[in-house]
């Protein structure tokens, strides 16, 4: 059995990790560390995995005796905190999935501005894999450091990545039209997280200014092999768990919906964990509801200028603890499915 | 006191007009009616009502006897069914607010594609009067019969007026990101509007072939002066009441932030109902329920070619029943605001 | 018009206050304070509002300054901040309608008990009027200080008055089941309010032990003429306002239904306020959303030992900002429903 | 690999079993049928289960069809329905597990009374075993007909077990206050089902009239060996999937919280589904949302007459499916908990 360890057990994320990794035939979870006053075991803190797992979580105190006791680290930190402690962790030798943005994006002065603080470990940051399967698989494969990409970038990349990849549409003018649930905004108290405030609410923010930006124009350029302009709008919706995006391309050729689909079926034909939806219908949040897909429909006609992407997923599954459960199946030559299906 | 009659008193709609009209300085229900089995008093109906409203509502048997008792009539109808009534009672020389797109659509043709019915009074079509008050104030003053606008229509009609009145605007590029809670749905049994079915989910439909598409094309080419191409994307949103319209433009001129708003404000400085956010603050759907303003925000950059606009509406506020009233009291030289603010 | 001064004016209860007060023909808001940092206009704090009021929120820097200008000050602030405040205010010789919790206790041991902190002002606890109009209609008329009741003992008690009244239930038997929305726990920012902790959940907080107990044990025994003992459970809910209270009685004579629902409609024949459902109905919560309603439902059958009483009102309604308006309108001689229906 | 049939598999029931038993290890869905126009793939009914089952479902025509290719058949039809289809599998050597009401009652009188229909074959009622594992698990074991307990039942029996099975309590007086969310009215198209009903609402309904009270009574009379009395006043509220009991007993003798947590947590030692929460905890919906789990939370004093028990359940979870598939691991030697943890 793999020894694994979380290191930020107490978020969403950190829960969702400790959900999967339960379940996983091939792992045991053997430390699981947070801040947090006084140690306490883990399913009291998220009563819902009371009866399945039976472990203290206890402030970090040493990267030292976590690294000890664990082969693999799984960084659920905040962005800014992960680049502290993955370097540690990988001079003990230890391989490391980090949830935060803090190895994602290539250029670090790009990092710097829109994280607004210098990057402790930029020479990491070349070695770090973005741990997007569908695209990275073989690199992942061989990674020691593994960046799992953000919510947003998750959806929003493998919505974009067949048409890209082939140069079919305009790549200056992509507008992407998010909506997410509120899990997303991290377990933490803050006013406008209330539920009064939430509940019968929708309305945008961050306008062309959240943070996933520039992960998502560094990859979306990578596909296009040239500089693409995306326009950003999330949108916060009453739900818990989720990311719809709908994101509106303009062709660059002549396409109709059946061959957008045949290229989207084909790109991930050999994909566990993308459907693409038959003609006609689209993704609903429900249906990827605590899973690790991510579900694709199309629209467009013929004479149409326009093709029209949605995708969904679960921020905390292929949004995050999924997809690095999926990476950790890679890392170690599990079955790339085991304990997410 | 104006005597108001109310046909299809029973549906979301028909809720809100009461709800409205109880409350009006101006006006006395004296008559409702609705598909109903046999006659029950509206306060048991919607026991929200109760104690505010004493008055039976019964099946429509006698546009006559209806007619006898009210000076205007609102009909709170489906598609197809307010084009039986409404004739009548402009024969009787009473006034009617229509609540269905049966008189919205100047040309009846595109009616007859998109609601898939032959339309029984194409003559009255020409007379009835787009009841948009921001945009037909004059002409709904002196109106017989006001076709009340769709719920969809009038937030995004509103949000898109100012830059295509002015031609600041590509016409050919506008993509609408619509996203609505569920009471637009009606008042009616179906298994995807069931709670189970649509709390934690979120999912577009009916993409490019949403009814109030020839609607908002009608108009916005009224606005432009020439003929607009329009992408239409409604979402299903896990909530009761609102309208968020997220619309993205591309500019056919250089303008920055403070210039699209003050070109908004200015456009809408005597207007009651719309409400212009200031620089760097959008919508939300809480600050507009249960009202009948409409809430918009802007952002641009100087350098952007983009120009994104939010609306936000009540659907059943100023995308219905509140803009009905509204109309009424234009109709009826009323204080616009009576029984709305 | 009356000069109305808010303290505490942002909060959840504030909030509704101003939405109510705004549209009262006889009264005009002069002060809103708060614990703010700079001052903003209260239309920025609460967009709803905007364009219907254009007033600043500033700290309360100087009782003397808002006394100044405003004849009644309603304190909607935390308990233990009231009572600072109001002595300041009556000793300038203004009205003051207190929505804390800081007069309502006349045993003050019991309060200090219950909120943990001596009273500062107990020689106006006993000048205090307990201001739920249907049992202290004539007091509060002549009232200088109002202790506005608690959300939870006015459903309770307006569920329970007329059968302790008559005696015709067991005093030492009483069990309330009670279920909240969210609101009622204020408007600030903690983790267990977060939309995702409360969506899909449902849980008892407090059994026993909620600081509203002794409020509703002191008014259940002053109906029933002697010393009542009861249960009390709260539920939180995933809604935003409303509060379901159910009731359970043992009967201590033969009571049908009839005669149960004739005793309430009786008891409550005068009240504008209080709806009492017929035979077979029981409230629910949206029907009394944003009104200043309590809606009352009842079940037993002759042969029964027990009698079900189920009361619904808007916490923020009835349980607060609505029935602190009722006691102005009563203070004032106003009609008791201005602004209120 | 046991070859497995659903009957009903359309419903909320239905998609919950598959949901399990698509990842059980020793189970292999071989037959789906359900009332159904044509044919269609279950993965497109419920696309979440898209990429993880690909099986047709068809309407039943032919019973001997579908026995022909299972060995055990879980009835998820509604009550009256399952009676016409319970007798022909086990003629034919299948075992059942009957989801519906029809053979959870002993004395069919009170079947026909509650269920308003003549019980077509009551010698079965007779032999059926109450699937409820906790109280029945031998007779389980050898069970060929298991009919699977209510939702409400299950939270409620658990809740009540150890002290009606110890006579600590007065039978003749327990109240239950329960809380469902909507799932439990099943997956139908109706008017009261509607989100905009829903949502934002919470009422009573079926006071003492809800057909789950002779299961409840029935069962709770066989656990304390005398004829109970119970009050039972079911309540729905703005959720998906879960059920909150909240149990009033009167003790017969005292007993403090430490005895009675002891007493449950003896009680339910060896039950790998049932969780007694710690001293001053109570169970939370979202902590058994989608788990076979049952959280009892206690609450009494030494020298309180009350004891107040919670119990949680996910009614599709425990309260249904979960448990229909738990009733198979015991019939069939699985591991209790196979498919389930």
């Amino acid at each position: 059995m793999l020894k694994v360890a979380i290191v930020g057990a107490t978020g969403y994320t950190g829960e969702e990790l400790i959900r999967l990794l339960v379940d996983h035939p091939k792992v045991k979870i053997t430390s699981l560390t947070a801040k947090i006053d006084k140690p306490q075991n883990i399913s009291e803190i998220f009563s819902r995995l009371s009866g399945r797992i039976d472990l203290q979580c206890a402030d970090l105190e040493s990267v030292d005796d976590v690294a000890a006791i664990s082969q693999v680290v799984f960084l659920a930190l905040p962005h800014r905190v992960s680049m502290k402690f993955a370097p540690q962790f990988l001079q003990l030798g230890r391989k490391v999935i980090d949830l935060s943005a803090d190895y994602r994006l290539k250029d670090t002065e790009l990092y710097e501005k829109w994280y607004k603080v210098v990057h402790s470990s930029p020479d990491l940051v070349q070695k770090a894999v973005y741990g997007l399967p569908e695209l990275y698989r073989a690199e992942i494969k061989k990674a020691d450091l593994v960046a799992n990409p953000g919510c947003y970038p998750t959806g929003i990349i493998l919505g974009s990545a067949p048409l890209l990849k082939n140069g079919f549409v305009d790549v200056s003018d992509i507008i992407i039209d998010a909506k997410t649930g509120l899990s997303g905004a991290g377990r933490k108290a803050a006013l406008d997280l209330h539920f009064s405030e939430i509940t019968g609410n929708l309305k945008a923010y961050k306008i062309n200014q959240h943070q996933h930006m520039p992960e998502i124009s560094q990859e979306l350029t990578n596909l296009a092999g040239e500089s693409v302009k995306i326009v950003f709008v999330p949108h916060l919706v009453p739900l818990n768990r989720g990311i719809l995006s709908t994101i509106y391309f303009k062709k660059s050729r002549k396409m109709g919906l059946e061959e957008a689909l045949d290229l989207y079926k084909d790109f991930y034909k050999d994909e566990p964990f993308v459907r693409v939806k038959p003609s006609g219908q689209f993704p609903q949040i429900k249906e990827v509801f605590e899973t690790n897909f991510c579900d694709i429909g199309i629209w467009t006609e013929q004479q149409s200028d326009t093709l029209i992407v949605i995708s969904a997923i679960d921020n905390l599954g292929k949004g995050a603890a999924g997809q690095a459960v999926q990476n950790m199946n890679i890392m170690y030559n599990f079955k790339e499915t085991a304990g997410l299906l």
